[in-house]
């Protein structure tokens, strides 16, 4: 069903000093900006790596403000993984094939992610503490 | 620098339980199972993703006691995401190059890892409050 690791999800707490950061560190460049209102985030993906089932990337996500998701994980939990986002062929059937499971959905049906991908998260209760994505890549 | 993401490594309370869970909820199969006295893990790599670049990985890692890093990370945390792993070709040039960035190496020559792979960590403080390990694989 996962077809790869897409992306590591990182939060923290200042957008240009951490892709300066990745980039200097690691290597890294940056692929794609955006700003995420629905998600309260902006946001950076640095490419880690390409192969036949898609790109991986590093996704640094800054709070818009201290009330969105991203911002209180900070508030809380300081800097570090906020979720992890796995690759699926088809998300509606991943969904629905991990919901007989007995996993809560926190979307029942995708939404718009990153780059044009169709995304849907996991309830992390379910999934032993990991806030987990699935992510089906938009068409080449 | 960076190869691909080779793993994320995920703290669990307990390992039998945990493998059944992403065995059954996402399809996946474990490759490799180690005792690792010297990090004090009992731990599983369940493999997500082939590629020419080398593999991607799930590492569970469940505590051997209380008093270990991955032990004390449940008692402060609870269970989830523990570190990332991410590929290198050679892992001495690696260090190298990072430590002259002035990130602090939690191993400056690089140790044993899981499956054979020769592996180092970075100090979270300066990686964004992420651990961050760099593995070069063995050698097939």
């Amino acid at each position: 069903m996962l077809t790869r690791i897409d992306h590591i999800g990182i939060a923290c707490s200042d957008l240009t000093e951490k892709i300066a950061f990745y980039e200097s560190a690691f290597g890294l460049t940056v692929v794609s900006r955006e700003v995420n209102d629905a998600q309260g985030v902006r946001e950076a993906m640095l490419r880690v790596a390409d192969a036949p089932a898609g790109p991986s990337y590093i996704q640094l996500l800054e709070p818009l403000g201290p009330d969105t998701p991203v911002g209180k994980f900070l508030a809380r939990r300081g800097e570090g993984v906020h979720h992890v986002g796995y690759g699926v062929a088809d998300i509606t059937q991943a969904l629905a094939a991990i919901g007989a499971k007995g996993i809560t959905l926190l979307d029942s049906r995708p939404r718009h992610g990153s780059m044009g991908a169709s995304i849907a998260f996991l309830h992390p209760r379910d999934v032993g503490g990991v806030l987990t994505e699935l992510v089906q890549a938009s068409e080449p």
